[in-house]
């Protein structure tokens, strides 16, 4: 069976290993395991929503609500928009997936950082669409309007992580949307906002308004609830766009691309005030003990607007550490995949970090 | 902003209507709704599924165990196959959606009956694929060969629906390996059977065995969780082949493309015997109700293999009559979308039936 030459070159994403597997392959007891390698919310799921689920366990039968009028109203509300601006993904990945269909083919191309959020390349694949990439590994603003200026013609799409994953870098909103403007009206520009509500919460001048991307003509913001709001086993997330955007990428979307139980969770999300506040001063009180351990032992880091923090080693291999810390039961990100001696460390609760830096502390 | 051409031919898909938006529209109860439009389960969701949901409740902020490790395991069990054997996709909707972009191009061509479950030409056209459907609405076994005969170059995959969606009719297997037979190694046949349980428990001719399909190189079996198991709202059906075909549809794959708790719960329904029981048996029975109301009334019906039943109307209007009912709170498919006088009912549980039945008598 011989099938699409396109298949030829791609390569499966490699996903974070999951606790059932650590404790299949080095027999460490679940209790013993501790992840920070997929950036979930380590407060765990919010309380109002495992009461709704719990509530609504018995409904599992019923095909979810293909309008989903209730989040789509809820997110309006939110954002002050509407809901013919918002488009609902299996996670904002399956927006990203919608995005490279409308736009992209064979002969065109799209722009990204140098080290970013690998499905953009990993969707590209799908398609044949070819990959610029800025020369500097974080975003850099002057590079991306250089690469644009001279491919004009085939970039179609340009992806900006704001904040950047797996980095932690973050470009102010100022120079984005100043940015934008210059960029034609048929480029499409993705603002992969998974994880701004944390660089918002360090520093307001890295907000991205939906509501300011929903008045722009070429521009798409994306908005996850895996993150902040706990819900990354359940595949929700968003875009928020101009109706002209959002309906014809609606045209690309499965039905019931999202569970029922997903719409119930992320509904109620939004209205866990207490969750968000516990989550977001967590991770600001805690990202200060990674880098005070940073700085105390002469490892090299990124100022992170999010919710994880990569250490880049210079003598020590990034890799080595990974896999002795593996055999302990504690999950980290390598980065080397990303042509990069660094790890990738999800901000735990207090616990989680201390285990990490004590077990950490010993190998370098 | 423009999008690519291929765009401009697609229409979205129009799903049944959703409880939630009876109750908005005409000032139902809720309490008084009748959904027999989707072909979710009547029994509802299973009490073993309701458990582990509830239980795994509080783990909604992770990510799923991408290798799909237990499910997996336990679906091989099942089918005396291998996991590698199987992908598990976002319903089995999502592993159509693979088929097509591994296997067609705008250059190719799918096979599919006349009339039959309409996101087999919805993927096509998010590629730009051409459709030829055989002439009859039903599976006709010559047509469909006639066809591929004569447009072997162009057709890539062809679709079988067994039994059929939206009209219920089912092809013996005996045919369908025979036809298997007389296709190229290069050109993939997906035996699509979601509703095979149904017509295995009425008439074990029409069993489709997954282990067989497995052994072949040019043929995928489809499998959903959707309907017999009661998971509907969870998004989780799987495709079933030789490695080879496997492998190369997991490269479109998405990683996380199902949620933590559909792994879970359909894991648990395929223990869940009494469950699966209850389901066969209520559908066959109530089956019989629908077929003589229909012989009494002299109403037009196709012998469904599902758990769904076809009505066809002469003089009567579908859409009037559904329109009518909707009104009452009862909502049915009407198939004038298919271009047929003709309205498919969910065979429901005893008492749903007896109201569906009571309010379509008043109306004939």
């Amino acid at each position: 069976m011989k099938f699409n030459k396109i298949l030829e070159n791609i390569k499966n994403y490699e996903a974070g290993k999951p606790i059932e597997l650590i404790v299949r392959e080095f027999g460490v007891e679940p209790k013993d395991v501790l992840k920070l390698a997929s950036n979930e919310n380590p407060v765990g799921t919010s309380k109002m929503v495992v009461q709704a689920l719990k509530k609504s366990a018995n409904k599992a039968h019923l095909y979810p609500d293909d309008s989903m009028y209730e989040l789509k109203d809820s997110l309006a509300k939110k954002y002050s928009i509407k809901p013919k601006n918002i488009i609902i993904g299996s996670g904002s990945d399956q927006v990203i997936e919608f995005v490279l269909h409308a736009k992209c083919s064979k002969n065109s191309a799209i722009l990204v950082a140098g080290t970013t959020f690998s499905m953009y390349e990993i969707y590209a694949a799908h398609i044949g669409a070819k990959v610029y990439k800025t020369p500097s590994k974080s975003h850099n603003i002057d590079e991306f309007m250089e690469i644009y200026n001279s491919k004009k013609d085939e970039i179609s799409v340009i992806f900006l992580c704001l904040p950047n994953n797996p980095l932690g870098e973050c470009l102010d909103a100022k120079e984005v949307f100043e940015f934008i403007k210059s960029i034609d009206k048929d480029t499409l520009v993705v603002i992969d906002a998974a994880y701004n509500e944390f660089a918002t919460y360090k520093d307001s001048k890295k907000h991205i308004s939906p509501l300011e991307i929903s008045k722009l003509k070429n521009t798409i913001y994306l908005g996850t609830f895996s993150k902040l709001y706990g819900l990354g086993g359940m595949r929700i997330g968003y875009g928020v766009a101009d109706e002209n955007i959002i309906s014809n990428l609606a045209k690309l979307r499965p039905p019931f691309n999202v569970t029922t139980h997903a719409l119930i969770a992320a509904n109620e999300v939004l209205k866990d005030k207490e969750f968000i506040k516990k989550t977001l001063e967590n991770n600001a009180s805690e990202m200060v003990r990674y880098e005070k351990f940073a700085k105390k032992n002469g490892i090299k880091f990124i100022n992170s607007y999010t919710n994880f923090i990569t250490y880049i080693f210079d003598d020590k291999n990034s890799t080595q550490i990974c896999d002795t810390l593996l055999k302990q039961g504690i999950i980290l990100r390598d980065l080397k995949g990303y042509g990069l001696n660094a790890i990738r460390i999800t901000v735990g609760l207090p616990k989680q970090n201390k285990r990490v830096l004590k077990a950490l502390k010993a190998l370098i």
